[in-house]
């Protein structure tokens, strides 16, 4: 049979970080592409003696089909986490808890926006957010970054713009801290900034904060939920960056309005999240394992962050970096005169792969830059990778 | 703040069914409702051991972030598990894994069907397929059944009157073996009957079958799929009924090029789904548990197919019934007069629980049906539910 598929699936490309994968298992090659935690951070031990316990305690729940909006032993343990971590102040009923955090991407923008709306991101944002947007036929326009985040100064023009026009943006959507890609980190005068136009021009945000947990340097800044007065934030944290991401849970806080809207997507997308997950990440923050665990993942990628940034001091000219103080990637910017989408063919070659900075670009990528991630790779293939991509860059230059 | 939702939202409606789940846990209520397979039939210790090997010698793959169209390893197993099971023949290639197989249910008419399109559906059908066409606004046309499920005759008269205005569906949906809501099952003909029209008009099916190895009595009959020689068939499956429902599992067979566009979806959707119970189902095949805890499965629900049953023949006036072969559910028809969704309050207050026969419309609802699942409920509660049932049934006749 020859199949006809509809419109919308011309638009959606396959992430070019996905298929980046296929690289990561060739022969001697080294991959600062993916976006993978490190297997050296699951709580492998901890994980085992919770899963006995659920097995002898609760089996029969942990296998069975669960709520929509999530396991409510679970929101009650978040509530008190994040009243603890961040300074949010939630009740249980402000929680939902999702399949990745990846899945709250899919549906905030369909909750919130219809084909054809226009919402913020940054520029350069995650690819996530991006093939959601796309896939659902939702346009963006996009405020720059420097080295303290989202320039809010350019958010307020371009609200203005945008109103004058008749056009307002349906969210705001911000990685405000350790951004990924560009592992910039909003200080508190942007957040309030960002906040006070929110409010001021009645647009909700969108926090999206899967790193923040993994600071190595400088100090805590507080999130814009903990900030928001008035109920404009929907924050977005997962599992998967410090416990493990194979268990697919995430969660959303918001509004129970909001959430109801999510809860009758959720009875669509999948019905339920997985309940054995969700029984592994209760255990997890129950019994404290959380508490533990965390700083052991810092002490991990802080090692891993500082070998990438001293190899990178060492070896790479002609290009400038991101110095993030936590999280999981770092920026980079070649040369104007660079393509680091051409030049990935020679990287490959070269036994060194990465993430060209085009793909986190809704429109007008800046071809000269790339996405380079500090926790999946050994201590050696850091420093080894690093020395592979700057004589990559070298090379392309000579034969520009 | 005050939000504002999408025009989407607004026609999408919570799941009656997931509303009922709050019923459930009233004290003394007996739920005919839900949709839950029986805790007893869940493999506790089995999946136990099967745990402490993932453990053992999986462990970092099985927390990690796994491949978007799922484990190799159990797609391997699938494909040897589909041959022998429903004598299908496929290659790993030609399988994706699923958050459940409602994400498929959500996934495939986004990547058949524009905004606007038709579909065809059996009238009554099951409620995931219908929420999803909702949620992404395709509209469908329906095709009624008979005590063998759904009348091809009309399927082809239906076809052939959207042909004449010009508008082809462009998919035909169908649960041939054990229908949810209605305990159907299409005979031989009528599925050599469908797959020729199917044929003749160029127009994609879906096969779901999340019931077909509980057969509880009867000669087991060819899935579309095994008898589909021009790739016209897509086929969903799903471990929730023969492991564990909690755990997410479901499986879509297709062409490679159908999967390749759900990959691109599924990338926004959820990235991919979770891995430890990926491990789970591919090992639950491989030690081949799945074929010694399916029998069991069948004694167990045959039993209370048979009470119930016994109880409807013994207790029920003025209704008739489906007998199904197999699956969850029975279909009862009142008298046209009846309405199930009015006599609902009336029900609760008996303590008894169903879902009204009208959740399962997509247009024009019979409102004198309900479906019962006889799956969940204890041998006792499903005789003193169906007493419950029949003297609600009475009360409101003469209330009329």
């Amino acid at each position: 049979m020859e199949f006809q598929f509809s419109n919308k699936m011309k638009n959606i490309k396959s992430s070019e970080i996905r298929e980046l994968l296929k690289y990561i298992h060739m022969p001697g090659m080294i991959s600062f592409g993916g976006g993978l935690p490190n297997p050296e951070s699951f709580p492998g031990e901890e994980l085992r003696n919770i899963l006995d316990d659920i097995m002898e305690n609760y089996v029969s729940s942990a296998l069975q089909y669960g709520q929509t909006n999530g396991l409510p032993e679970l929101k009650e343990q978040l509530a008190a986490y994040l009243k603890s971590d961040e300074n949010i102040n939630v009740d249980p009923e402000n929680i939902l808890l999702t399949t990745g955090s990846q899945q709250a991407l899919y549906a905030l923008p369909l909750i919130f926006a219809n084909e054809g709306d226009y919402v913020i991101t940054e520029a350069p944002t995650y690819v996530g957010m991006l093939s959601s947007l796309t896939a659902s036929g939702i346009r963006s326009q996009s405020v720059s970054m420097d080295d303290n985040g989202m320039i809010t100064d350019e958010l307020e023009e371009k609200i203005k713009s945008m109103k004058s026009k008749g056009v307002m943006p349906k969210f705001i959507y911000t990685i405000p801290t350790f951004q990924n890609p560009a592992g910039y980190t909003m200080p508190l005068d942007r957040r309030k900034h960002l906040l006070e136009l929110a409010q001021q021009y009645n647009i909700p945000v969108i926090e999206d904060n899967p790193y923040g947990d993994l600071r190595y340097s400088g100090k805590k800044l507080p999130t814009l939920k903990s900030l928001d007065t008035n109920d404009m934030v929907t924050y977005l944290g997962t599992f998967s960056k410090i416990m493990a991401p194979g268990l697919r849970t995430g969660f959303t806080v918001s509004q129970p309005e909001v959430l109801g809207e999510f809860n009758k997507l959720k009875q669509s997308l999948d019905l339920a999240s997985d309940s054995l997950s969700q029984y592994i990440a209760y255990e997890y923050i129950r019994k404290g394992i959380i508490y533990k665990q965390i700083p052991k993942t810092i002490e991990l990628y802080r090692r891993k962050r500082d070998i990438m940034l001293e190899a990178l001091d060492d070896e790479m000219s002609d290009a400038t970096w991101s110095r993030p103080e936590g999280g999981m990637f770092l920026w980079v910017k070649l040369n104007k005169d660079m393509d680091a989408l051409k030049m990935l063919k020679r990287a490959i070659n070269n036994k060194i792969a990465y993430v060209t900075g085009s793909a986190f670009y809704h429109n007008n990528p800046e071809m000269n830059t790339m996405r380079l991630n500090f926790t999946y790779s050994s201590d050696e293939d850091l420093k080894e990778g690093v020395k592979r991509l700057a004589k990559t860059i070298k090379e392309e230059k000579q034969s520009l």
